[in-house]
């Protein structure tokens, strides 16, 4: 583990116009692995969340996110760690993408494996890369603030330090997580970085209301930007089997061992979220910055966030998502989530969320739209897995 | 015409227990033309209203209309007037209905048509016989108390009167047309029959509770018991053209002509509702008696009406209605018509109506299902009738 330096925070400006030359260091690294249920019946085991357009772009979140992300670190430079069902509709996705930067799991084990997995790999290719985690299936509105944002945390991460995207938040949201920031950190090249004092997970609307009001608070948008080798040896202090399983998968990775250290390894990783493995103890240790993120940014975590999205908050809209969807409406608001050529018809309803697919519909209010997860859950245990 | 005598009058009783003979000229009609816009999207041009099960019982609206009306007529005595369309439909719905019991329109021209035919036909096979004219699409609650109210009606309509049958209001609808009560009429065997003092139009909610409250006032229930020579010849002194017409038809009906005579003569119908070409004027004139329908009946006209019959009134439970509906519910209240295998996830709506079909689906509330009306005269007026 390299602890921070007076030498690596020395700014080293170049290459690409003003900015310093640890961006020729980058590597993207996109965890394409959630399905999201709560946006079920729309997000599903064979079609996950970031498969699909919530934005209306007529682009999925993949490749929004890959399209942010390339331009930093260049199309030879981006991983995507997804399931092997998804192998075929990732490649769909993002052409450019490399066969060397698709690592598939053959089985979810949550992001400190995924994430680490990549670290190991790419830190054994490429000694001293620089590597920026970022979910595949998040909406981010102002692309060059992001890149902005995303510079600082390299220059961040190029100084020792662990470093997350803290978004300002514009609402109480109970949705998020929140970051709470310590004190400035003086990083050339990353004027609004700070130390990280905690993490939070999603609060109450009043503790939320009070965040908002401290100006102390940012949302976590689960963005990681550290030097491979600073991430694993964070990692290594609370989960040494799981790095030392991860050490062992990316030796082998590169060789004609892959597949069988792979069938051996894998299954007996431990899951344990990133933010439990890395972020919290480096917060803790005085390791963890983060940098300020001014741009538009939303995970999509239900169908409300997504009315949200689509209406630019306006409550009396009704928002229509789908490249087929046949809508009639009248005097009804919330939002349609057609993936059906279907007519669909709404009479005086309000706020209602109405998702279409070919074999489950979805009917309830943005107020009850965190709810969808309870009932995929009950899906689940009653056996009901056709449409899941 | 002929008008009430004191011989008419006189009770013959005998025939089935203690029924008047007259129940043996009885022969019903059942009327079954109406698409049911209201219901849309489960009633369709080529699956109209009648052709559902509305009451969750296993039979579609018509034969449960059948099962009502043939142990009073015999399985024999029932004539159904359908769309040309509905033919092979209906057949399969009552299998033990007779070829020369189905009259086919050719197109819709309303009621005063397709009763006034089968009057007419049904005269001219058997001078004397007393029709009954059912709606094939209403929901009837109490099968003894119906008949009694039928036979009492024959009783009615075998003194001469053209007779209904007023339907006890349960609370102030704002659905329903009403009858007001007039004098009492000494018919034997009828001991509930009055003349009517007048039809009305469906009221608004303060008119109709106070004809709640008066006790002068029936639901018009659209049912018609008459001898055929009485219901034509009212009907003639309104819309003698018609008439003519319709004696044409029937004149041809039984014979090789038929077709050729249909073709000509049908087309140049008027399209007449029979309250106003039969019902209204013999009020005026005295010659309409109603006889006293104490049973549940609802005409099912639109999606609340469904809801309340499915939750025997209820409004805190969910009504599911389709022979292969797949239902999650969780804290929601109204309807689910189902026409398809899709799962349909309901979470926190209350009030909701629900009608989920192959190629269209609704969502709207209660409060709101009287204006489905609206949205199938809108997909009309552009076009999309492939969805009606």
């Amino acid at each position: 583990m390299a602890e921070p330096t007076s030498d690596q925070r020395s700014p080293v400006w170049g290459g690409r116009g003003t900015e310093p030359a640890a961006v020729d260091r980058f590597y993207s690294v996109i965890p394409a692995g959630g399905i999201g249920s709560r946006l079920w019946p729309l997000s599903r085991a064979d079609a996950p969340k970031f498969l699909h357009d919530l934005t209306g772009s007529g682009q999925t979140l993949l490749k929004e996110t890959w399209d942010r992300l390339a331009p930093i670190s260049g199309d030879q430079r981006v991983m995507v760690v997804t399931g092997r069902a998804h192998r075929a509709a990732v490649e769909e996705q993002l052409p450019l993408l490399q066969d060397h930067n698709v690592v598939l799991e053959s089985e979810p084990k949550d992001s400190s494996a995924a994430i680490g997995l990549a670290a190991a790999i790419l830190e054994r290719r490429e000694p001293g890369v620089i590597i920026g985690s970022f979910a595949a299936d998040h909406v981010i509105g102002d692309i060059r603030r992001f890149r902005r944002a995303i510079v600082e945390a390299i220059a961040v991460a190029d100084a020792g330090y662990i470093a997350t995207v803290g978004i300002l938040p514009t609402e109480p949201s109970i949705g998020f997580g929140y970051i709470k920031r310590g004190t400035p950190l003086a990083v050339p090249g990353a004027p609004s970085a700070l130390l990280v004092e905690r993490f939070v997970e999603k609060p109450d609307l009043e503790t939320a209301r009070g965040y908002l009001d401290s100006d102390d608070y940012f949302w976590n948008a689960s963005m990681f930007i550290a030097r491979a080798d600073v991430l694993l040896a964070e990692m290594a202090k609370t989960e040494p089997e799981l790095v030392a399983g991860l050490q062992r998968l990316a030796e082998a990775w590169d060789t004609d061992d892959r597949g069988a250290v792979v069938d051996r390894v894998w299954p007996s990783l431990k899951k344990v979220a990133i933010d439990y493995s890395v972020a919290e103890p480096a917060a803790k240790a005085g390791r963890l910055a983060v940098v300020q993120g001014d741009f538009p940014w939303d995970d999509v975590g239900d169908f409300a966030s997504i009315a949200k999205l689509q209406s630019g908050g306006r409550g009396s809209d009704l928002a229509i998502l789908g490249a087929h969807a046949r809508v009639l409406a009248d005097s009804s608001s919330g939002i349609v989530v057609s993936d059906s050529a279907r007519l669909i018809t709404l009479i005086g309803v309000e706020d209602i969320v109405v998702v279409d697919t070919a074999d489950a519909l979805l009917v309830t209010t943005s107020a009850h739209a965190q709810r969808v997860k309870s009932v995929v859950d009950a899906l689940k245990l009653s056996g009901r897995t056709d449409v899941l």
